[in-house]
């Protein structure tokens, strides 16, 4: 028996058929329809699903279940409240891909559709308690507790990007100020350069993208962080101290073996990993008892499709299905 | 059959001996023999127990288990890490009190075995995850997840008075700046008031503790509050604002059915929890979906007793015995 995963980008659909352990045996991918509606991105996901079961030589009947990650919030029954870059809000996507396929759906977020990757067969296998946090545009969460997916009690938690943990210099789209996703995540190192570089403009990141302060990138920062250039050198030392105060705060309230990060900003993670686990030192309540391992995600690319298909699993085990 | 519940205080120990749906069937106290030394509280425990067991003329072979809440941190197997008000540091207190009593001990933090109580029979009862915070002198918490305790990876979790949310203008006891608990505890209202009063005298509180900065509790803050006083409606706003920003974290990242409030500062509770809920609304990220119900503790004094007790049988129905 096999299981589908869907990693459902932004301009992205991603979907693999994989094995009950988790090995991608087919996949495909194909553009986000998102400017022609929602049932047009059932219908492409539908399409992808069954070149996958069909170019694997299998058929629907061996297709226990589909897990689906999303960049938005949805509950257990598959009905999404929001995903902005989708364009989609208050839509029954499980159900109408349920009705579609005849198989069953399960729909999460994709931060912890990437936290059930890792602890499948990633940096937190093994473990029983473990956080996922994904440093990108903005900064996501997924929580493993006692071996289960933990959403909340309606399936909109883990939005640890959110978390307050200071006053900033600019407000978070969601209204507020000092969430720590607008200290942390790749917008945030972005924005705080932009500001460095509008007092002084004596940088290599300035240099680079020849004063067109739109061009600048995470990726761009970190390169001339290697370089030793002093700003984004400040730039990477805020990132990583604003990080530690937020994975100090979950490391005191959860004390989980392991917290991965994973997401484009983690990408420069062997850059500052050792510069925060200095910093994470500072924050942890039982300074003797450091016990929490930091690790870099390793799934890359194919989370998405093993954490979809390995969600639906586990949703399924749980159901007793 | 029975179980045992106790509450180890820095001035009382109480024990009660309970029936299996949770209430007291017989009780006592006694003063903690904190200058004594960690074998007298094993001894004043092992006696104050046998008086209940036999003042309800029932056995030792009638109970089941006994639990313990105390003021600090311990491990699974009842190893205390620190217990500061009990001058109790690295101590084997489940083992002795096993080895002296023949019934099998487990011991957790006060806050989480007040989370028990709540969860058993008072505020959260019903519900499958929820949270429950103490504020007193500092801020403590509990958890239940999925209907069980969690206490973290090795049992020293759940310090959600050290999350960081904010710049203070004092430290807190753990080093570090800007703990939640130096913002929303008695003690964090009484050093604001403090701090107001020396720049600014024209207060009740200054002329009920005539002067004398050191005499200012919570309880007074609150009088003075009703009473109209400006400097404590200050005091009280304060406290509420930084109460519902921890409040917004936690339910952003937990999703709660519901937040129990405990502990001396929850005693003014009913003058401020329609502010506090206000306030809370304000860092929801999901702004439209405000599910998490805020309720004040129901159980008062006898938290301690009922949850000691009620956590030994959630510990022993999980370990299948």
């Amino acid at each position: 028996m096999y299981y589908i995963g869907v990693d459902v980008g932004g301009t992205t659909i991603k979907v693999g058929l994989v094995s009950e352990d988790g090995r991608i045996l087919h996949s495909s991918r194909g553009r986000t329809p998102v400017k022609e509606g929602c049932d047009e991105i059932v219908n492409k996901i539908q399409s992808l699903i069954n070149e996958v079961i069909e170019g694997y030589g299998a058929v629907k009947g061996d297709v226990k279940a589909i897990g689906l990650g999303i960049p938005g919030v949805a509950n257990k029954e598959g009905f999404v409240y929001f995903a902005t870059n989708l364009f989609m809000k208050d839509f029954p996507l499980g159900k109408n891909l349920e009705n579609a396929t005849g198989i069953k759906v399960f729909i999460e977020n994709d931060a912890t559709v990437a936290a059930v990757a890792e602890y499948v067969k990633g940096a937190s296998s093994g473990t029983q308690n473990s956080i996922f946090l994904t440093l990108g545009t903005g900064l996501g969460g997924g929580l493993i507790i006692d071996g289960k997916v933990y959403s909340g009690s309606h399936g909109i938690g883990t939005e640890m990007g959110h978390m307050v943990i200071g006053e900033n210099f600019y407000d978070c789209n969601c209204g507020n100020n000092g969430c720590w996703e607008t200290f942390s995540s790749a917008t945030a190192m972005i924005k705080y350069c932009q500001r460095l570089l509008e007092e002084d403009q004596r940088s290599l990141v300035y240099n680079k993208v020849e004063g067109d302060l739109k061009e600048i990138s995470a990726k761009l920062i970190f390169d001339c962080y290697q370089e030793g250039d002093s700003i984004a050198k400040e730039v990477v030392e805020r990132m990583v101290q604003y990080l530690a105060k937020g994975i100090g705060n979950l490391i005191n309230i959860f004390d989980p073996e392991v917290i991965v990060l994973g997401g484009g900003v983690a990408g420069g993670g062997h850059l500052f990993l050792d510069m925060l686990k200095e910093e994470i030192q500072k924050y942890i309540y039982l300074k003797s008892m450091n016990l929490t391992e930091i690790a870099l995600a390793q799934l890359g690319n194919d989370a998405g499709i093993i954490g979809g298909s390995m969600y639906a699993k586990l949703r399924l085990e749980e159901s007793g299905v």
